[in-house]
């Protein structure tokens, strides 16, 4: 028995609350070290004749990745409060031994009361808890500059014909919230039933992630009636909206920034920012906290008690007077974890069922402990689909360890509202990443609307746009019906209607990796009474694949040859 | 190299701003398997000439348990941003490799910036920062009931003649504030310069634990002007005071509970609790939350705002109106983490350098990341530390493991502020522990007053009290000179007065073990410019121990033969 390998610590992916009565307890091993593992636990106060009482329950490896083994098991709380060891054996002599928040014993201490693990009491205000319809949604992402252009009197100055040139930095092509208005009736016959819109807010470049002013929509894009009637038709076709929130820094033409230009040390906003010296420069870097090192983004100081009651205010208006029904924090990162909880606080109490969604790249547990996000954008498993299916660097072995080590980095409630995604504006296309082998995207839309959380087709995918790293990949979405892929429009409407129609596709249903070979995975997505079995062959050829006899009664489906 | 024990994830005990440039980052792996361990770090903004600036930092193991090496580097950050690696080896082949936190590498992935582990900003809101006075403190806990009987005309009922019989759960010997103010002098001349009195509202029993009134004092300890008088004088000695929150239970005859008793599911304060079912009953287990299964601590339901917005009231009105210094929260791991974050902000709000001390006993990382607590009553050191000099059930190589497994599971700056214990009215008193050898308490405190954090001495230790568990523990303290044990005191105050006269032994010296053998333990409190050493001979023999060359220069203080 490995015993370095060994971890456990409560709070966090390794024992949390599932819900108001239950707690989900993980132990890591070392791979295949261990036969079996026990959770013995209890309420620490329940005791008969002097003796402390302990029930059992058998864990299982829910997840495996390269080194290790995540061991699992879902338990009914005494008393909501809970105290825990586990029994670990193998087949050496040792075994079984206790391990415990203080090490290893040979029977349980009960004598030792701080010996054990503790999650001390459940208390509902500390589940994480994410809206419910997160799991039932399916997300169109749109960058409404190159999305649809409803309206061309409200072309920005030199907007371009539509997609009649490559996209550039700083091209305009006039996308706007009419022709999205226009396009609804094709979102939905796509089937999607939820759009992230990257900023809308009046800025100054074509992405608009250069805030002017946080209370007023684009005027390229419309007015804040066209944005109304946008969500309201959006809601009578049963599709969500959720907006950027760019609150890590301004733009530069931020009427606060610029009253710093211009009034330096004296301005009324030189706390606004987090300014180094006065007076303002620019080079060799800028002597001012940036986003990067962009002299256009400055940072805003989010611990500053105005701009924090200024953002908060910019998050509720759009709530109450628009209904937008979610947030995705851009730079979510590089904000005060103060900032985010009470940003939390204060957008669900003007709509409890409102989803957070913070832009962060790695590890993010820091963020999903109940207090500030819902989700994260899940690149680690962007990545880990690219390299198995577009790239190839990968086998299925590697890619389910990948998959698995992400899945048992958070709580089960975590991963069920995970933003899931295989591109966006920031991205190559993954069709350009597939060396544009449609074959792989159908694949890995597969696996993604497939997978446990919440996917998000970025706009275009579905018709086959290419396009490389930005700018590359903001094509203006082409509206000809021959330069659209129809075939794989259709893939994609099947795909989706299919989640739709099987819940346990959707929140319901665990996820869980059976058997690899070469580069074929079959996983399940299960409840306790049913299945449903994918297994996709990411090779060239066709092979033959046995599933086992226990799916001998399985109802087949085949969805599409790759 | 064991990739299997190797272990880091950022914004916790791994990874955490020590104050507002500087971080720690810290790294597990096996024990004695690595040869050298560098960070390699770097603003993941900051490229020259499209690479990616680096810088590196060679890290050193800090603490070393049975199992574990912990790396530990501190470094300034770059505009405050911070991703990085590690580069590990050993005198293997394939060393060295990168250890990432998508896995490991030959050599750092720049390619893929997601790869890095990241403390993406430097937000000075979020690191820990604890009142620095806390540092240079020496508590004192007093339980009121049993320090000192000043005024016997505020005796309750029945209350013996002082220390005329042991305590017993439910007896009274009519302890009171005069009878502290009384001894001021003593505990000044002692040293210390804090008191924790253990609950002195209005309740029922001589604990305290089952409060009546919050608003109210207890009227056998006195009344509002005596606290007063009491703090005040405290104060004016530079003693400071420590109150303790019982905000988990309150007393059966808290009047919202009455009032519930009274009109059950009419009553106005029916959420106020957990009952979970009408009438209440208390057998054969009472049918709502209590503290234990306690009839009389009706558990509070700290998730009902009326019940939050009065605790908080209790809360700030101590302070605003008494200038308390600090709060003590019993139970405090079975209420929310909302509360406790609504709770900082209040107390902090009204007295910024207030000190939080929550009762936990197990281990605490997650109230301890800045928005809930300054530091718990550490426990695993008051185990570990009477593990080896009182029951002397493990050697000095194992005390060394138990210790820093306790410094390497939190951040340096929760170590500096911990509340470190010997005992306290919960545990049977150290010189009992200790098979009533005097020699042992000295050394045990010999040990807590040079180890980092903040030490605190339970009433009645200093003069020789002996004492079982509770109630054992909960002797009167005895006033007549011939009962005190003047050598110990003698010991304690010199004892003091050392850790109050050396910056080291303080805050500002970290804390490191420089050798055991046997049953002795040698470490240093030291900064970059000086160091101390303490070596002591747990044993009843006399030994001879050389200190290394190193040490040659050393001034020697001979403290006390054993």
């Amino acid at each position: 028995m490995l015993k370095e390998a060994i971890d456990h610590r409560p709070k966090n992916n390794y024992a949390y609350p599932y819900d108001d009565e239950t707690l989900h307890i993980k132990l890591r091993t070392k791979k295949n070290d261990l036969e079996r593992v026990t959770l013995i636990y209890g309420d620490p106060f329940d005791w008969t004749n002097e003796r402390p009482n302990f029930y059992e329950s058998s864990m299982e490896v829910a997840y495996q990745d390269d080194l290790y083994d995540y061991w699992f098991a879902a338990i009914k709380t005494v008393r909501r409060r809970t105290h825990y060891v586990f029994k670990l054996e193998d087949s050496s002599e040792d075994s079984p031994v206790i391990f415990s928040e203080r090490g290893y014993f040979d029977s349980v201490p009960e004598d030792c009361p701080p010996c054990f693990f503790k999650v001390p009491f459940l208390n509902p205000i500390d589940v994480f808890n994410a809206p419910n319809w997160v799991k039932d949604t399916t997300w169109y992402q749109i960058f409404p500059e190159r999305f649809a252009n409803g309206d061309t009197s409200n072309d920005p100055e030199g907007a371009l014909d539509w997609n009649s040139s490559p996209p550039s930095p700083t091209n305009f092509f006039g996308g706007d919230f009419q022709g999205v208005i226009d396009h609804l009736e094709y979102l939905q016959d796509l089937g999607i039933n939820g759009i992230y819109f990257t900023p809308i807010f009046k800025a100054k470049s074509n992405h608009k992630y250069d805030t002017i002013d946080y209370f007023e929509i684009d005027p390229q894009f419309g007015d804040k009636e066209k944005f109304r009637e946008l969500v309201t038709k959006c809601h009578e076709r049963g599709i969500r909206v959720m907006l950027d929130a760019v609150f890590n820094h301004s733009g530069y033409y931020f009427e606060p920034f610029q009253d710093v230009l211009e009034h330096g040390e004296n301005s009324k906003y030189k706390d606004w920012f987090h300014i180094h010296e006065f007076p303002i420069a620019y080079e060799p870097k800028p002597n001012y906290d940036t986003f990067a090192y962009e002299p256009k983004m400055p940072k805003l100081n989010t611990e500053n008690s105005e701009v924090k009651q200024y953002l908060l205010d910019v998050a509720t208006y759009w709530i109450e007077e628009f209904d937008i029904d979610g947030w995705r924090l851009d730079v979510a990162n590089e904000i005060d974890h103060q900032f985010w909880r009470e940003f939390r606080q204060a957008v669900k109490a003007v709509k409890p069922d409102v989803y957070i969604l913070g832009e962060i790249w790695h590890d993010s547990m820091p963020w999903l402990q109940g207090d500030q996000f819902d989700a994260v954008m899940n690149y680690p498993f962007t990545e880990a689909t690219l390299n198995f299916f577009a790239r190839r660097t990968i086998n299925a072995e590697q890619f389910k360890n990948q998959i698995n080590q992400v899945l048992a980095a958070y709580p089960e409630n975590v991963n069920e509202v995970a933003f899931n995604l295989l591109g966006s504006h920031d991205t190559a296309r993954v069709l350009t990443q597939a060396g544009d082998d449609k074959r792989l995207v159908k694949l890995m839309y597969l696996f993604e609307l497939t997978f446990i959380g919440t996917p998000c087709i970025y706009y275009g995918d579905e018709i086959g746009l290419t396009g490389d790293d930005d700018p590359g990949c903001r094509k203006c979405m082409p509206w000809d019906a021959d330069e659209q892929d129809h075939e794989l429009i259709s893939f994609f409407q099947n795909l989706i209607r299919l989640r739709q129609e099987e819940p346990l596709l959707r929140g319901e249903g665990s996820f869980k990796f059976v058997k690899t070979e070469g580069n074929i995975v079959m996983y399940e997505r299960l409840d306790q009474n049913q299945k449903i079995i994918v297994v996709i062959n990411n090779q060239d050829e066709q092979v033959d694949f046995k599933l086992a006899d226990a799916y001998q009664n399985a109802e087949y489906m085949l969805f599409e040859k790759p």
